[in-house]
C-alpha cells in the first residue's frame, strides 16, 4: 500500500477520515475534517475529491462534508448483524409497545458494547445509547450481561485489559457475573445516568454464549422492572429460535 | 492517490472489494472475492491483510471473508438517513402491526430506489426489497411515488437517462405521475411479483418534494389496499412533522 512520507497508509487516512464523523458531527467543514482526522489539509482536499466521486463522502450545498449514501449501502447490504437485526426487530417492537420504554440490541465488539439497533418512544427516560454508538462494558447492564455469557477466554482477555476499571466499579465482580448467569439477566441502577435503571438479557447461541443482548432502560425505581425483565427474557428466547437453523426449532 | 500499473487507484479497488459482498454473498472465499472484485489475486491477499487489520473486513474461522463490524459502525453512526429512519420507525411499527404486511422506507439514490428500512411479518406476501438493496424506479410503486414528487430537474434528468425503459412499462407516464400527485399515493399491481400489489406515499419536505417514501406490499387484489393507503398517508404526515424543525410543528 502506498505510504505518505509519514508512513501513514492511504487506508489509515481513509479510516481516520470516516472516523471523524459521529452522531454529534454528521457534517464537517473540510478544515474541521482535516483537523479531526489528523490528515494534512492539502491531502484532505485531494482525498475528498476521490472519496466524493466514489460516493463514500458527499458534499452538501453549503460545502460541508458528510458520509455518502454509497458507504451506507455497501456497509449495510451484507452486514453480519443483518440477520440478528431482522430477527430481533419484531420482538423489539413488541417490547417497545408493551413496556413503553427504550429498547436496544447490542453486541460485544472490541471490548465495547456496540449498539446495533434502538427503538425509542416519546416520553422515555434519558438514554445515552445511539445506533452504531459504543458504550463501556462496565457501565452498562448490556455489557455486564454480554460479559457474563462470554466464553471464558473472552472474559479473561477483557479483564486482563480492563480489570482495574471494572473492579473499581464492581468490587464483587465474580459474584455479580455468577448472579447474572443464575438469574438470566443483568440489571443495574444509574451506572451512567442516576435517573435510570438498565436491564439486559442475552440472546444465546446453542453453546450458551451470548450472540447479543436485548435491553430496556426504565426510570430508576420503576415498578415496571420485573415485567420488563420477563418481556426481555421471553423475547430473547424467541429471537434465538428465529436465528437457529430450521432443524433446531 | 497511488495507482497500480493498470491505473486502478487503491480507492477503486477498495470500493470494488466492498461491492463484491451483497445479501446473497455475505461471505466469500478470497479467490471468489478477487474474482468478483476484479482485483488480481495477489493484490487481494495483500489488501485483505490491511483491510482486516483496520476492521473493514473480517475473516471467519473457516477463512471466509465478510464485511467488518468497524465498517458497519463507521457507516451507521452518522448516516444521513439516521434521522429519517429514527422518525419513521415508530410509524413503520404501527403500520406493520395494523396492516400486518411488509412495510418499507426508501429514497431515490443514483436513479434507483434504495431501501433504507424494512419491517416484515411472518406470513407477509413475497417481497423483493432488502435493507440497503436497490430496486428499479419504473418497476416499483416506491419509485413511481418518488419520481412524481421529485423536483422537475430530477424527473427530467431521470427520463433522459431511463426514458425508454420507463415508457415501455408506463406508456402514459405523464398521466400516471399527475394521477399520483392528485391522489397523493402510487399503487401498482404486480410490477415485479405478479402475486403482489405495492402502494407508496411520499414523505414531503416543506417545498412539497419527496424526502423518502413509505410503502406496503399486500397480496394482489387484497381488500386491505384502501385502508393500507390511508395508514401510509397518515404515517407519512406524522413522519414529516417529526422531521420538521420544532418551530414548524
Amino acid at each position: 500500500m502506498a505510504n505518505s512520507p509519514s508512513g501513514d497508509s492511504m487506508l489509515d487516512r481513509l479510516v481516520r477520515i470516516l472516523d471523524a464523523f459521529d452522531a454529534q458531527n454528521p457534517t464537517l467543514t473540510v478544515n474541521a475534517l482535516a483537523r479531526r482526522a489528523d490528515v494534512p489539509r492539502a491531502t484532505t482536499y485531494r482525498l475528498l475529491e476521490s472519496l466524493v466521486s466514489h460516493g463514500l463522502l458527499a458534499r452538501d450545498a453549503d460545502g460541508q462534508v458528510r458520509l455518502g449514501m454509497r458507504l451506507w449501502e455497501l456497509a449495510n447490504r451484507s452486514a453480519s448483524t443483518l440477520d440478528l437485526r431482522q430477527a430481533a426487530l419484531p420482538f423489539m417492537e413488541d417490547i417497545n409497545q408493551l413496556v413503553g420504554q427504550n429498547t436496544q440490541l447490542a453486541v460485544l465488539h472490541e471490548d465495547d458494547v456496540l449498539v446495533i439497533e434502538r427503538l425509542s418512544r416519546p416520553g422515555s427516560v434519558v438514554n445515552q445509547a445511539n445506533v452504531a454508538g459504543r458504550m463501556p462494558v462496565h457501565l452498562t447492564s448490556m455489557g455486564m450481561a454480554l460479559l457474563a455469557y462470554s466464553p471464558a477466554s473472552v472474559l479473561e482477555g477483557y479483564l486482563e485489559r480492563h480489570g482495574e476499571a471494572m473492579v473499581a466499579r464492581h468490587p464483587k465482580l465474580r459474584h455479580e457475573l455468577a448472579e447474572i448467569r443464575r438469574t438470566g439477566y443483568a440489571t443495574f441502577d444509574g451506572l451512567i445516568d442516576p435517573e435510570s435503571t438498565g436491564a439486559a438479557a442475552p440472546i444465546l447461541d446453542t453453546r450458551g454464549h451470548a450472540l447479543a443482548v436485548l435491553a430496556v432502560v426504565v426510570p430508576r425505581g420503576s415498578d415496571l422492572l420485573p415485567a420488563a425483565v420477563m418481556a426481555l427474557q421471553t423475547a430473547t428466547r424467541g429471537i434465538a429460535r428465529a436465528l437457529a437453523p430450521a432443524t433446531e426449532h
